[in-house]
């Protein structure tokens, strides 16, 4: 039997909270499960969503850009560069700290992560992930035709800007992590879903959009070769029928299983949805590779076979 | 010969423009100096200055926090974390895309960084660094009484916020910049001098502070071994009697020239001064070390000895 796994983590920015006081709390619980899958011995990768600090960074820069402070209009990719450096921050010592209770010395870093998508990605034609505040139909005109932004009315509430969330092709920055995780180091990696760049020549250009962050958590894990990818939700395990009479929890999926349940609509998009097709991707990338949807705090169980739904070819 | 050195590039804030068009555009002027020395066969690992940018971010924050968008006032070490990532993903692409467009397929990386401070480094009983914007008697009053900040009257303008500026004792994730240039990675790393936290037990603790970049700068170049500390200036040399009839540039200053002219009050504090002390600091630290400075465009020629100012032993 091996007894070390090579296992990427990805943490949604929900459980990172919305004010830095909020996220240096809520890292503390991010940090105990993930040393105790170090503390067991496997090499840890750990990515993680940025949707509610992004959007925050987002906000404050473009509010504070129509006030006296006259502060620059910040684009959506360099917010995302700020929202790797402003949580990989708190993550890298929280998880230090946590390493270094357990008398573990093993170096923790952020590496600012770009993830290449392609900008004929088909999510470009029609932008659907809403980003930052509401306006009123008459901002919402403006922005549309001084900065060329595609607007939806969102929900009764307003008019926001919408962005593409394309696919990721690769991650610029993958020599550096795998050189990294070769060292024993815990890198934090991808944040956010990455920086979104596509690529023109020998250049690196940044564009406006939201890769998921359950995917591109999926593609570091392959170029990494990881034997495990670990997508954390709010529930433990995923369930078909959820929320009915005849609900079932699931500690299992096999490919056939979950092409069916995605077939079927028991997944939510935006929710469970690109989370169950992540965990299908990185199952069929490859044999013997397995993917684990459960909570945070049963993360090590889950690895040990107890809890979570695990996602594997058959 | 020795061919190849160990090269800490430390390049200031003020080079890289005050909005994110500006920096785009800037970086590009940075990355050829840098690639010239990588093309010459020296590893170079660049730290940066972060005035302007954490000034701005900071600003941006703290407007956006007091307007009705709501979002969360930044504490400024976060801000600071904010910067590395908004500057990294500029200068990594930039330097990218020079090292290819020469046919040099050499990883790049932001390395997020911390620098560890005392806490009761003298420094900060008497706080002298400016941040942030300008307010009036009023509201700095409101911000002494409110949030502790230590503020002070600057120069006819308006009172602004005043942290202190300790000396750097250690870098954080040392082992990580240092594993990643053992691979031969071009590491961006201490952004601003680095985020400044102080050790409390097991943990970092981050705290209101610019670490002077010279000197984070000297402190990494200790750490890695490194052979040649360059600052890069906006001038080609250093000069004595700066602006007066017997101004002198010079191209190179031993241990006792270089303590004569800082006690002759040669060089100007917040400015050269800084610089030089830190040129002195490396050259002192181990037989060998050289600290050369000079100018962006200037540096490949004063590695090779043909410009800037020389600070050695002897």
């Amino acid at each position: 039997m091996k007894m070390k796994d090579k296992i990427v983590v990805a943490l949604g920015g929900n459980a990172l909270g919305n004010s830095p006081e909020e996220q240096r709390a809520l890292v503390k619980d991010t940090a105990k499960p993930i040393v105790d899958l170090i503390e067991a011995g496997h090499e840890v990768i750990l990515a993680h969503g940025n949707g509610p600090q992004v959007g925050m960074i987002n906000l404050a820069m473009s509010t504070a850009a129509n006030t006296p402070a006259g502060t620059p209009e910040m684009p959506f990719p360099e917010c995302g560069a700020m929202s790797q450096g402003y949580i990989g921050f708190h993550l890298q010592n929280a998880i230090r700290e946590e390493l270094l209770n357990r008398n573990m010395n093993i170096p923790v870093a952020t590496v600012i992560t770009q993830v290449i998508v392609d900008k004929n990605d088909s999510a470009f034609v029609n932008p659907t992930k809403p980003i930052g505040a509401f306006y009123s139909k008459e901002e919402s005109d403006k922005m549309v035709s001084e900065k060329g932004y595609v607007m939806i009315e969102d929900s009764g509430r307003g008019y926001r800007r919408v962005v593409a969330s394309p696919q990721p092709v690769d991650v610029a920055e993958k020599e550096t992590v795998s050189a990294l995780v070769e060292q024993g180091h815990v890198v934090i990696t991808v944040g956010g879903g990455g920086i979104p760049v596509y690529r023109e020549g020998n250049k690196l250009i940044g564009i406006p959009a939201v890769i998921d962050k359950d995917f591109a958590s999926e593609k570091i894990a392959e170029i990494l070769d990881a034997d495990y990818l670990i997508i954390l939700t709010a529930v433990e395990q995923v369930a078909i029928n959820f929320g009915k009479p005849d609900e079932k929890w699931l500690s299992k999926m096999n490919l056939e299983d979950t092409e069916k349940y995605i077939a079927e609509g028991h997944f939510a998009p935006g929710s469970m949805l690109p989370k169950v097709q992540a965990a299908l991707k990185f199952a069929k990338s490859k044999p013997g590779r397995k993917a684990l949807i459960t909570s945070l705090e049963k993360a090590k169980e889950g690895i040990e076979g107890s809890t979570g739904t695990l996602v594997v070819l058959d």
